[in-house]
């Protein structure tokens, strides 16, 4: 037998991706596992060449297009291999000769995009908050564009240094950005950018897929001579049907966009999420100093909130991650390469979430502080 | 409330890929969707660093592993991108400047490796079976080896054509196979190849992950420069956990490997395969040519089985193909390129679906015969 959701212990998940998708995503998928909506068979067993699967695979991308409200010119595509293909494929495909890639540098994932550069894209860092130890993203004064630049890349949110670009900076070159970590979180302009590009694991599903918006005429900058599959222009022609895509993956970010839209759409998840993050750096800034953000606060991401505890006390810290683990609150600790706590507070996750591990924090704090 | 399998009416699932799963992995799947073992989470909500999901990825790796008997030397890697990506990713890897890649082209798929290879791979066609129309693999004698060629290329079944070799061709140069579609389907000695791959979609799981089994030294070949996640030596390094792998497929691949080995491994898919092919083959065969396959009986696919009907009347054929859909019997049509039917008769097809296929056919021949 399988227990109704209302007998299963939930965790609070703040996991930095794969993170928490909707409770009632996961029950619609459960209830559809062996049998979809009468096909006899569960969506990972269809061929992606059938009119179910098919129907599956646009009600994603409309689902996307509504929710984002993406201009007619730009196509969406369904790839595979994350953010960590896309530093390759976005220079592949968009790279002109002779013209540099401006890149913003704002902590490791912009430095892993800028490691496949250095492979042999010409590129100039336009800014840099390095020195800063990336609390802050660039002010609009520190960026110096190139005057001819193929096009300038940035990391709207990131994860580990949990911070967030809150403005859309300006350039003359076409923008393309790694928004893996707060995509659909709040309403964007699309035609500000070139090229968008997001792993699901955060905001829209499962991982293994892949989201991009690109304007169609920049996917023809390719050279045909590229492997077929890391081209745009494949993904276009073909509506992500190419070859065999992620069936599953996909009709899951159908369940999470229609559930964002129930929920209001992009206002929505900007309400939800802003309230969220508010009451976790209320509880941080006013715990005179126990908790403390390096951020600076025009740069504070709503995605995911870092701080350290006592000081940077390291001893503190694993504690702090124990008992909230023991506590049902789990993803707590900061990414292995800069410590600290972090909590990731993608869409999915609930208000009740958050007023569970802040009333962990004061109940911690007395204790400790 | 969700209805125990025995409620769900399950189709006899036929199709090419995605294909068939063991019911008892979809319900274990299901069992666990909104709290894995206790964990609070979905396996698709857990950080890819968590021990949990460590332990899911392990365990596939050592289930395949013992299933395929695959010796030490041997890394096994979880790559996203399918077969179509592996098309590329294989000479980028493994060709050698100036040693040609050897191929041997039997149909649609080797076409596709082909194209890819156009792209600036030095390659010859070490065999071809086009004159035949690719209604068998090559025979030994007709393979012109490269006496410097970097690597051989063939793939050991043929979804479309409906073929599969039955030995592995004797070459001195590394063996690389796309053993996409029977991969896991029998026995096989690994030490023989240099490289296998595989989409999981048709034998072991989901489609979204791309298993490749590769000789370590080979993968020493590569380019540095390359993109990260496009050489193989950065999933053996980081045990494909260099970016966040599609957690979910590669848990359903651990199911699956784990129900095969409770189903008496390679040698019992191997049974259960030839038991299958047999009735459906027997059936084609005693139909006095209103069923007729078009391979030779040598080369003849224990996966795909492909057959035309009333001497290729298309009439008939979608005609059978609507009754059979009509009779719980789904995927029975030839690849679009070719026409005709096409029965896929994968690991998790149960010999029930063939007996259920047959008495069809018997009825179908006997109305339009």
């Amino acid at each position: 037998m399988i227990a109704p959701a209302r007998d299963v212990k939930r965790a609070h998940n703040f996991n930095a991706g794969p993170a928490a998708l909707p409770l009632p995503v996961l029950e619609r998928i459960r209830e559809e596992l062996l049998d979809y909506r009468g096909s006899g068979m569960s969506v990972m067993e269809m061929s992606h060449r059938s009119p179910e699967f098919e129907a599956i695979n646009n009600a994603a991308e409309q689902n996307l297009r509504k929710l984002l409200a993406i201009p007619e010119e730009y196509a969406v595509l369904f790839a595979q291999g994350g953010g960590s293909l896309q530093f390759s494929m976005v220079p592949m495909n968009l790279a002109l000769a002779g013209k540099p890639v401006d890149v913003l540098h704002t902590g490791a994932w912009t430095a892993k995009a800028i490691a496949e550069l250095k492979k042999g894209t010409l590129h100039h860092i336009a800014a840099s908050t390095e020195a800063e130890k990336f609390t802050r993203v660039p002010r609009a004064a520190e960026i110096q564009l190139s005057p001819d630049a193929s096009y300038t890349y940035y990391c709207t949110n990131n994860t580990i240094e949990g911070t967030q670009y809150h403005e859309v900076p300006y350039t003359t070159a076409p923008l393309v950005v790694d928004m893996s970590s707060d995509i659909a979180s709040r309403p964007i302009d699309v035609s500000k950018f070139g090229l968008i590009f997001a792993g699901a694991q955060k905001n829209l599903g499962p991982s293994g897929v892949t989201v991009v918006i690109v304007r169609k005429d920049l996917a023809e900058r390719a050279d045909k001579s590229l492997p077929t599959t890391l081209q745009y222009r494949t993904y276009i022609k073909e509506k992500s049907l190419y070859n065999t895509p992620p069936t599953f993956a996909v009709y899951i970010l159908g369940l999470v966009t229609e559930w964002m839209e129930s929920q209001g759409g992009l206002t929505g998840m900007q309400k939800r999420n802003e309230a969220k993050a508010k009451q976790l750096y209320d509880t941080i800034d006013g715990s005179n100093g126990f908790y403390r953000c390096p951020v600076e606060k025009s740069s504070r991401s709503l995605m995911n909130v870092v701080f350290r505890i006592a000081r940077g006390d390291e001893t503190a810290e694993k504690e702090f991650a124990k008992g909230a683990a023991a506590a049902n609150l789990v993803g707590t600790q900061g990414h292995r390469s800069v410590g600290g706590m972090r909590i990731s507070l993608y869409n999915a996750v609930g208000q009740d979430s958050v007023e569970a591990l802040v009333s962990f924090m004061r109940e911690f704090q007395q204790k400790r502080g």
